[in-house]
């Protein structure tokens, strides 16, 4: 079983929002257990059990919340370097597009990088000039189908590749997955 | 008089199309004098001449493309160092939202902070859920209201920005430009 | 009388060392006015108050900490759009060399841009192959001549962009500073 | 085998050195087979061929050169979307400290994570106060021992990655290597 962690912090509900649309691109994929938790109820075990992690904030600022960057400041110091190898992706809803949500994503890749995390986006467009290249982004909350689709895509990409590179189960890898018809 | 620089690199036509309303932004300012040029029509006596630049390149892979690129690395080396203290913001179009278009305007404004430029986004909103943070962003050309004011408040304010911090004029010092009604 | 706010969080003591020697470059600068303050000090009235701001945090993970996220999260909502043109700057110690201070100074930068400041770094080397392109960063603590430079660089810089975009003395432009002999 | 591309660009040869050494840290990982080109000898097979590559440039105004750019950009366009699933990691050479060359390996990881690639870092120390947490990262050419080690690192560590996820040898998971005695 692929193990996924879907980890977010969300002031007004528009990242929460997302969230529930990528987990359910998380629960899409098969044999994969999910966890869904906000930084109130995550702690370092979470982070040491999952194989995956769609790390989700709001875009304060252009860059992650204080509160889901405290979360990260406040783990055990002995954590680190010790998780290392683990798969993670981002997502962030902005007041607007042109808000930096982009901006915040990689912030958050580069905290998990800075954990010994892989990092990814997503290639596919899932319509029209909407993509999730550097992680799902939103200007608040997701309404359109497109939008909802790109956290989909997003939590159905990281459970793939947990199951092909955690999990050995190569029939797994993604084909482009085509714009809906 | 302000001199202000549009310069820009398009293939596809899109970031030509976004520089035009960069362009009238600027020509809203009065006092200000504009040179419209692409990389081929540019040399480094238009940077040396201009107080202000909006640079434009597509988002090619997440970042600059290699043509715009070409021309900050063949600049002559004796320019660098030179030309300190001049101001400047960036626009690109990508493919699609979320497709790097934040990203590739960061990176044009690290260029130019390598320049030694001081580099600006603007804090207004040019429409609900639409704003230009951190240049302005485009998925492919312009055609929404918001997505053309987006450009012209980026040419509009950096000739505001010329006019107050070059050129002494406190009086065009941007009070927070309202949404339209 | 041109006004510079040194801001800073530190946790180790590194980054306070920093703003020391940042402070020591603004006080170079004659008519220049310095209030120097941890953010446990300051709040919104001294963003107001200044006209040019030298912002520092450690490296935490690759990024700004959360208790200089905080500081910025919980200012008044309705500061936001009031302030912009300020000049700003960054410095960051990590814990070492290609730890992500440069980021850190990125993340620092984007907040700043989101609330209209223009932001620059320094062209100027201060010792062979030493530099402070997109902020002033070290690893640890500033110990040799040219750690010590680097802060002290950033802010007399920031001090000059204030004294000659702020207050008009066009004759405090910097030429570019030579290396030490 | 493990199939690990090195490629990169160098005009001064400080990015060629690297390279010789990032090489040399793939060459210590067993069942690994190393292609080692820059971008005049690599190609689109090479791209499609590899499971590793690690990507170097040197930092060209605080990103990547622009010829290293064009090589990405001149792929042919039906290669993209359908290599997703490769391992990334970046190393870069600036003029000095501070001279952006972690932001330049963030641009080259942005264009990996555009094609598709799980980019990383390494949380190793090689040294007191060195460190490659977003790629190698080097002032000139690497001179000391542990500039040397850290872009063996970055190159052992893409082939530990690449044993681990995509040839499933699970007793290559590096654990975090020490500090040298």
């Amino acid at each position: 079983m692929g193990k996924v962690l879907v980890l977010y912090h969300s002031d007004s509900g528009n990242t929460a929002n997302m969230a529930q649309f990528v987990a359910e691109g998380v629960r899409s994929v098969d044999n994969t257990e999910l966890r869904f938790k906000t930084i109130d109820e995550a702690d370092a075990d979470d982070l040491r059990w999952c194989d995956g992690l769609a790390l989700g904030s709001p875009t304060n600022p252009g860059t992650v919340s204080w509160r889901m960057k405290q979360w990260w400041d406040e783990l055990p110091p002995d954590l680190w370097s010790t998780i290392d190898g683990k798969i993670g992706c981002a997502f962030s809803s902005s007041g607007g597009w042109g808000g930096g949500a982009e901006l915040a994503c990689m912030a958050l890749m580069i905290v998990m990088m800075n954990y010994g995390f892989l990092v990814f986006g997503v290639t596919d467009y899932v319509a029209n000039q909407f993509t999730l290249h550097y992680g799902a982004v939103m200007a608040g909350e997701p309404r359109k189908d497109e939008e909802k689709e790109a956290c989909r895509r997003l939590g159905r990409r990281l459970a793939q590749w947990v199951a092909v590179f955690i999990n050995g189960r190569k029939d797994m890898l993604p084909v482009h997955e085509k714009l809906p018809e």
